[in-house]
């Protein structure tokens, strides 16, 4: 992607030549099997349980408690089917806005074992109305249900923020298991999963500059779950399969990076989406944010009035190599986006999301203003 | 692994140096995620697609028939519940040698929704019994039930090969829907899954010299089946979660290595294992060979007369850098084999498994010979 702008780091990340370097090793020379008792497998086990290690101090979690599997996806699927196959949860609250990889499954759940399944009210902006919510698990509660809570810690379309928290706590109040996807948030915001209280959590490598195809799946001590992938005892016989060490070996050195970079690379982002934003302000009349104010500092999402030019506007911003979605790199493509139409947004804006990542520049938010001009005014 | 003598091929193989370089533009320069509708988006989407294209031309199957997944175990894993869950089966006959990606799952299966579990009988070099699947297979519509037979194409621990399209045809014969395990066999023999026509076949990039993490589920183009992990419409709305781009390019480069250089490496690796054989003929009295002459290629199983100093062996071939399993890397550590349990093996043998590819050398042959002379003598 030489000489793009590329504003779309919530769908991925550029690999950190950092984390490339530290998985290489594992490319080249220490091949070895985890799972072999030689010198070359042991190799590897290493590898991957320093990773665990590195992970687990990282998010405030006992090494026990992280799991390596392909992707936040699988992590989601795996804490969804497992809250309901092994732990008892019979009903199901989630938002309207989580990501296809909750919703899809929860739905898939609810459909195959009849459970209900009942989505949070949320403000205009994307938060999650804790009214409703206490209300929905009082409700559960009262009929008898042990439910699971699935609510994202950042929405990735909007960046709305959730208190995972005071989610937590309530959970915890009606006896409910409380899953969170953490895929916009692990590696951009210091976690203490311990703290949060949180019985499941996932994350992705990929979003903060790690390799594609490894996430994590935090559990909590006290829980007890089947495995999604059965097969060989991998991950203490959580998750079968020949581990991607490689993989693993990057996320842990990827979250490290972030971690140690997050003072610093936080605040240079946030500079960004406020710059970008202003700017958008003064360009384009009649501008929307999407959204709250104090949202993801990677996200910013915008809607911008429908003209004849709008509508081509993705594609316009493409032809000068600037990459920015519409929503989720997910529904790209697919006949809009669920979260827009949750929120009931108004037919009449085009929804654009820059999201931000370290190696944007301000000379890029200039051009992208700049080419935003240009499309706009294309008469 | 420096000046190791690598000879645990089949659990697990070196990345070959054209894989990795064709790997590394989508670790470094291209990184979009394939969802993305703009120009980053749409290079990684095309990179996938090409490799969809040449794995399937390459296993005589349409683009429309391979899915990505993220390894052999999550390809058994979908196989295995799509033709319990959306295809009606509901009698398994597996055999007792199965990997335990394939074991440990319709175990799990067999046990959650209550299906008859058959093992097929073995011959004593660990060959599928044909009268007795013939047998199971008439036992099973006789009784009404909708049969899944899952046989491996050729076992890792000895490398006893299944002749799968007379299991295909016999499956056809009673309306069955035959998976096979081919984990050892992809990339490592010419296959025409159109022909053969199996069901449902897994393949694992990592044990041909590709990448680890990703692998391969083919479909056969008249079944429909649902997902085993649910979210955005990845594959075709059969894998959800973003594709690991890299590797599946590095899986796309390998299957095209392994197939352009198979008659010359086949002999080659044939070469070194007939030598390997004749050699301990000669060097290790009473020795025998576990699995039939005409196995994989790639594996000799033996079996040492038990001595103070054969239970010692690995370990100090180990000391010795000669990376040697004593059955599957996955049971390593795990009390013995399952499929020596399952064959009869006598105990007064101490089980090697020497697992070769094109990187290894006759030289390394000598070495590992001599060191078993060694140990063995070692009073």
């Amino acid at each position: 992607m030489t000489s793009s702008i590329y504003l779309d780091n919530a769908a991925t990340t550029r690999l950190d030549g950092e984390v490339l370097e530290a998985m290489l090793p594992y490319m080249v020379e220490h091949y070895g099997n985890p799972s072999s008792t030689h010198k070359g497998g042991r190799h590897s086990k290493i590898a991957i349980e320093t990773a665990r290690k590195t992970v687990a101090q990282l998010l405030g979690a006992k090494p026990d408690s992280i799991y390596f599997t392909s992707g936040g996806t699988e992590s989601n699927n795996t804490a969804i089917g497992a809250a309901i196959r092994d732990l008892g949860c019979n009903y199901i609250i989630t938002s309207a806005i989580e990501h296809h990889a909750v919703l899809h499954t929860v739905e898939y759940f609810s459909r195959t074992y009849k459970l209900p399944l009942v989505y949070v009210q949320l403000t205009p902006e994307g938060e999650v109305d804790f009214k409703d919510l206490t209300l929905q698990l009082s409700l559960a509660e009262e009929r008898g249900y042990k439910p699971l809570v699935s609510l994202m810690h950042a929405n990735n379309e909007i960046g709305s923020l959730l208190d995972v928290k005071r989610v937590s706590d309530l959970c915890k109040d009606h006896k409910a298991i409380f899953h969170s996807d953490c895929v916009q948030t692990v590696g951009h915001y210091p976690l203490n999963l311990s703290e949060l209280g949180v019985d499941f959590v996932s994350g992705a490598g990929h979003k903060f500059h790690g390799p594609k195809g490894v996430g994590i799946l935090y559990v909590a001590p006290s829980i007890r779950i089947k495995p999604l992938i059965h097969g060989g005892g991998q991950e203490r016989a959580l998750r079968a399969g020949t581990e991607n060490v490689y993989g693993i070996v990057g996320f842990g050195k990827a979250l490290e990076r972030a971690m140690a970079c997050y003072e610093k690379e936080s605040a240079y982002i946030r500079g960004l989406k406020t710059c970008m934003r202003e700017k958008l302000v003064n360009t384009i009349p009649g501008i929307v944010f999407n959204g709250p104010e104090n949202a993801l500092y990677t996200v910013l999402s915008v809607g911008i009035p429908k003209t004849e030019d709008s509508d081509m506007l993705l594609l316009n911003l493409d032809l000068k190599g600037i990459c920015v979605s519409g929503g989720s790199a997910c529904s790209s493509g697919k006949g809009g986006s669920h979260v827009m139409d949750a929120l009931n947004r108004s037919a009449d804006y085009t929804t654009l999301r820059f999201s931000f990542s370290k190696y944007n520049t301000h000379e890029e938010v200039d051009q992208v203003i700049d080419a935003l001009k240009t499309a706009l005014n294309n008469h």
